[in-house]
């Protein structure tokens, strides 16, 4: 592990470098498949779910009888686990509901706002080695509370055509019955595109690979909206002395395991804490299924020690973490000053895991510095806000002449034309 | 103009088809900017305004002189109306704030939600013919609300160095401070890398020209969000016999004076209404001064008459234009039912203008069908919302169990380990 002791803030940017992702492989087959899925559309995504699935599939579409199958090959326990975690989730994005926003600006102008469901949305679920069954529920469950109209959700088959039992379990759950045995980037562009099988939606949600991340991109320069840039997930603790080492180790470690190119950055202002932590991590890493992938990320990881919290908190911002656990005495102080971040973890025991499964906040978030400009996925992410004005007589009388005067000084004289016209006829009235 | 009577569904995409923008032509230029501002910084975006605005600035940056100056070349009636103007825009952004979101998910286990400013912001105001000093207001104003801590403008210098007085008075009324001559591409490729000059920022707002479009897009492709993809502006009026076809014409032409190709409907379930809008309009553009470019853009316009309110509803949906007139006496069957739409005017004293400048709702709004999936700026453009828990011991007792579980099932170990560990340590307490 890489320790640092109180770098120079023009060191810092060097220091907290993410790894530089190169997408220009990508591109290539990525137009290659949106080509052929836009002319061709599901011979095309056969096609490539052949090709990169290795599998034939008769149907696409997961029938009921696979759903219902799929509940009864989990346990109970994991069915009252997810079913925990789904009431979380569902409290605290309930929670977020907003009123509509009414103003009468003057006398006569009365405007509102108010949040309407995106009605197509498309949520995409990697499968591979960790079927991500939690993100279904992260991403089903504010999109039913928003009233999307279409959810759908594709994930890719496995060699058996068949989809991992609890992705299937949680996506009932929340209400979905529209799901796709169709992944990686011939999903993404089913979903811009539209094909007789699989709709054309407005925004498409979801985690991925590399190809998944840049077909998401091109899916946004087609006219669909996406939820967030994606990047390697990160966790940045911030831990004094009050800290207990060994839960340090294992919230750094739980963020080491996700890939080789996690972030996992630890820093203090305690040298004993800093010390105690590194001795953890060798220890716990030993008994790690995921080792190979977690001494990967952990050897690039990064134990930083800083003089002062001030000083701290100004390079834990200047980061900007998709995951940010305080475990401090002067906690605080960090809750009400951090700017950038996307979720925050505080004290001892909430592990950064708590909030991946069943705390209830969501854990779709911006990785790669993004929390300096976008939140991760919540409710609103499922709506529009909508403006709404009306104007009476009286109202129109007290704002026309300042359009007027605004739109003529902006060169704009129809803008102007369409107020005159009618002060012209109260006036005659 | 183009009349239409009743079109089947299935020809609908095509009737409102809008034209289609080729940014092809645009991408090797914006590439060559942005590649010599990221290497040269300020001595590249000195030789593109050189370039492109025809000027040698000596410094960049507008001086405190030039701001108070532009006060006095206003005429109070004009400052007078910037300043309702500003009022109600204030007014209905600040009931946009929203408060804290706390939801204690299980016993132990508090979830919050808070939205905190996007730090550094740029604000791009296009120069040229029409000096947008209104859309000055339309971000800066949220800006302040949200408590960005920097926000910045850049617009384009005239050939005499200088930038219209309305802008500068906006935006000091604002209290933006930091305005900078410079615009294009090279100003979005500064406040993307940032210069000596000129801070890099986190978000970059506003509208401009197919050169800047293409420039936010290569912006966001490195790291900086920005509001919304741009397009040319929109106006569609649902109006039946309870209008009055003198106002409909006068909004369907001040859209079309935004440019040629401005985008014009008229929908509406009255054959009279549509025939008495058309002769309207032609009597009233005659009297435009930019009737050059509102003339190419009515040609392209369309009149439809549908045959049903629920259809003409459908159509609508289907459009999802930036702006939509209701003028209807059942209004409120329109009002409910929209899902697309950017901002939404109602009744005969609403006309689009009003929005534009004074009612106090946003005028930067998605176009090209994007308010199927966008949302206008709003105050929350300008915050991101972060999520907080902080979990008690008696909390991670009530849900541990179940992370454990579903981090098992996900093959997540060291995820496991995280809540195993702790609980491990209350057991033995």
């Amino acid at each position: 592990m890489k320790k640092i002791y109180n770098p120079e803030p023009k060191t810092w940017s060097e220091i907290l470098k993410r790894p530089t992702q190169s997408f220009e492989d990508t591109q290539e087959i990525v137009k290659q498949v949106f080509n052929e899925v836009k002319r061709k559309g599901d011979r095309a995504v056969s096609k490539y779910t052949s090709y990169f699935d290795g599998i034939i599939l008769n149907t696409m579409e997961v029938s009921e009888a696979e759903i219902d199958y799929a509940a009864t090959l989990l346990s109970d326990e994991l069915k009252e686990a997810i079913k925990l975690a789904k009431a979380n989730v569902e409290k605290f994005h309930l929670a977020q509901i907003t009123e509509k926003v009414k103003v009468e600006t003057v006398e006569g102008v009365l405007c509102w706002q108010e949040k309407r469901a995106i009605q197509k949305v498309g949520l995409y679920i990697p499968g591979g080695s960790a079927p991500l069954f939690s993100t279904v529920l992260m991403l089903a469950i504010p999109a039913k509370i928003a009233g999307c109209k279409e959810v759908i959700l594709c994930t890719p088959p496995d060699r058996n055509a068949t989809i991992d039992p609890a992705i299937l379990y949680a996506a009932s759950l929340c209400g979905i019955t529209k799901i796709y045995k169709v992944g990686g980037i011939q999903a993404i562009a089913a979903m811009t595109f539209g094909t007789k099988t699989i709709d054309k939606v407005y925004k498409i949600f979801g985690p991925g690979n590399q190809f998944v991340t840049t077909a998401k991109q091109y899916a946004s320069q087609n006219g669909v909206a996406i939820d967030m840039p994606a990047g390697p997930s990160e966790l940045l603790v911030y831990a004094d002395e009050t800290a207990i080492p060994s839960f340090v180790a294992s919230d750094l470690l739980s963020q080491a395991e996700h890939g080789k190119d996690s972030q996992v950055v630890l820093v203090t202002t305690s040298e004993e804490l800093l010390e105690a932590v590194e001795k953890e991590i060798y220890l716990q890493i030993e008994q790690l299924p995921r080792k190979e992938i977690a001494k990967v990320a952990i050897e690039n990881s990064k134990l930083i020690l800083m003089q002062t919290e001030k000083k701290a908190l100004k390079l834990i911002n200047e980061y900007g973490p998709e995951h940010f656990i305080i475990c401090a005495k002067n906690e605080d102080y960090f809750i009400e000053n951090v700017e950038n971040a996307g979720s925050i973890f505080i004290g001892n025991y909430t592990p950064e895991s708590a909030g991946d499964y069943a705390s209830g906040t969501n854990h779709t978030l911006p990785t790669n510095g993004f929390s300096k400009s976008y939140n991760g996925v919540n409710l609103d992410s499922f709506l529009k806000a909508m403006t709404f004005q009306k104007i009476s007589k009286k109202g129109i009388q007290n704002i026309g002449k300042a359009i007027e005067l605004m739109a003529e000084a902006e060169g704009l004289e129809a803008h102007k034309n369409a107020v005159s016209i009618r002060l012209k006829t109260l006036k005659n009235e």
